[in-house]
């Protein structure tokens, strides 16, 4: 039963949809969420997707069910170690994430790994020419492993939003281990950095310049980082870039933890290098839940969004408000004449539909 | 007189403040950002410095002069063609800005460049490891260059409307090439693409994997691409890259212009192809400015910054509520217990304010 009434919900699913021969409207609605919210608890899989699906839709109908699914399962998330990935396009991110996933398999029986990526080069383009999905194929495979490509973010708080929906799902199915790899560009550091326990930043051995260029912000939001591509000719120079990256991480004093970031040396495509990563990570997770800092950074993070999210809103009710949009338009004429800057009219806007 | 005034002003400056023996409250205000904007107006650099730690300073006193000055210079500006570059750290875009200031300084005689930086990450850590300032030493000795190494942004609206200030601040003085540099990670693309007329990428020949990585993001908002470090070794590599660049373009249909984005090969290290890229610059603002696409372009960014603004400035004023607090403090307690998620609690919290 509660497989097939997610079926039933997962639009984007190719079975035939099962029609319930006693439907009863409204009531259906909410038997549909529960015995979906049901089957995630139990980790199927299937409903995890429509869930996710679901999250990431724009109809109001599926954010009334969107609503009703999280304020159930919300309160079984918090399960698991959060990881997110970055590192520049072409850094081997989906080769990384394949071999070390692999690994995490064979040395963890209980390990289940979901894989999500945050794109809002989507809100765009509305998707990447080369998708990662065809990567990572071997973990793929695995019945522990959930990979979910792209959530992109056509609702309102847009791609945070549905990440944070899709983390939450993933953990009340029971994983225990959820990377939130940065795909594209633009904001996805700071989106991945606050949905994250750990922040993982892949960096390539290379020129000084390129450390050089690794700016403090990127510096102080990794907890791990790893220098990948250290195989063949690149061993030397990568000995380098550590030393260096290293002098760079002892500029900073993390106040809030005192965790020294480790700078590791990998190769995804040898898939050398992971006992560290999986050490490093654990050292991460070990310590931080002992010294409180992971809840506490999980506490600073929903607070934010919980604040960005309120900006959103605001935004959304008032501007159904009437004088709204006469006031609006006639500051947008004297914007386009030229006339008035765009910040200077907001707040005149402010000033006429708060008097 | 004007001079003294703008020092006056410039709390960052080294000399002794002049003090006004006539001191007359606030009209000794209005005097002084009148005076600071005449000599902005008259193209005098110590003023446009003060003028734009004016609009980066987050006191309350200095917001103020700052709408007095925004309103008085905006409708002087938008005479420049307003250039972002982005690009990976390491690809060389300030030897590259050094380079290609360098030959249109002795190309056109009537060029005046403004150099801006904007640095997201400067959000976490107000500022870089390592500036920008040293670079660019050649073009920096020019009278006919204004380098402003780091704009941050602390007040609301943050670094985007600091940068826009700054914009509009070099306009009215009377430069006539602005560059907007994407300095750090984060966010700092969508922001610059936002605030320019063009966007000049700038990629390195490397492994079809790097290029593979270039998602469709970031292809979709390059106007321009260039691959730069085009010199020894990476001569063969780069002609590659450019076919492969120029194939990825070619899926990409821009309805909005019909621009194809050229792909030039450049060595800012060696300053060749310059002259390609000016013309490259110069043949998209010709065709932007027939069809009307560059002035489009500023319409939407301007609406955008507009409403993007009142998001900030509603969470402001709304906050100052009486009940915001109470029941604030309240939602954020569930949250931390874990009993409601923070997009859920942002819409309770809506709902009681706006009732």
């Amino acid at each position: 039963m509660s497989k097939k009434s997610a079926l039933h919900i997962a639009k984007g699913v190719k079975e035939a949809p099962f029609i319930n021969p006693n439907w009863k409207g409204a009531k259906r609605l909410k038997q549909d969420t529960d015995s979906l919210a049901e089957a995630v608890l139990q980790g199927d899989i299937t409903a995890l997707s429509a869930a996710i699906t679901i999250a990431e839709s724009t109809s109001p109908d599926d954010e009334i069910k969107c609503r009703s699914l999280m304020n159930r399962l919300h309160p079984k998330s918090g399960g698991a170690f959060r990881i997110g990935i970055s590192g520049v396009p072409g850094v081997g991110k989906s080769t990384f994430l394949e071999a070390y996933c692999s690994f995490v398999l064979n040395n963890d029986p209980d390990a289940r790994i979901a894989v999500l990526a945050v794109d809002p080069s989507s809100e765009w383009s509305k998707g990447s020419i080369l998708g990662d999905k065809t990567r990572m194929e071997s973990i793929g495979k695995s019945s522990r492993v959930f990979i979910r490509p792209s959530a992109s973010g056509g609702r309102l708080g847009g791609v945070a939003r549905s990440t944070f929906e899709a983390v939450t799902l993933c953990e009340a199915a029971g994983f225990n281990f959820i990377f939130v790899e940065t795909v594209g560009v633009g904001q996805s550091e700071t989106v991945v950095s606050k949905l994250t326990d750990c922040f993982l930043f892949l960096a390539m051995p290379g020129t000084g310049d390129e450390l050089q260029g690794i700016k403090k912000g990127i510096m102080e939001m990794a907890d791990v980082i790893a220098l990948n591509k250290c195989d063949g000719d690149r061993t030397n120079q990568a000995e380098q870039s550590a030393i260096q990256l290293q002098g760079a991480l002892q500029l900073i004093t993390r106040t809030q933890d005192h965790w020294q970031p480790p700078v590791l040396q990998i190769s995804a495509l040898n898939a050398t290098g992971m006992e560290e990563m999986w050490s490093a990570l654990d050292r991460f997770q070990r310590h931080g839940q002992l010294n409180g800092w992971i809840e506490e950074r999980r506490r600073e993070q929903q607070e934010y969004w919980f604040k960005s999210n309120i900006g959103a809103l605001l935004f959304e009710r008032m501007s159904e408000k009437e004088t709204w949009g006469k006031e609006s338009d006639s500051l947008l004429a004297q914007i386009s004449k030229g006339e008035v800057s765009p910040f200077e009219a907001s707040r005149r806007l402010m000033d006429k539909i708060l008097a």
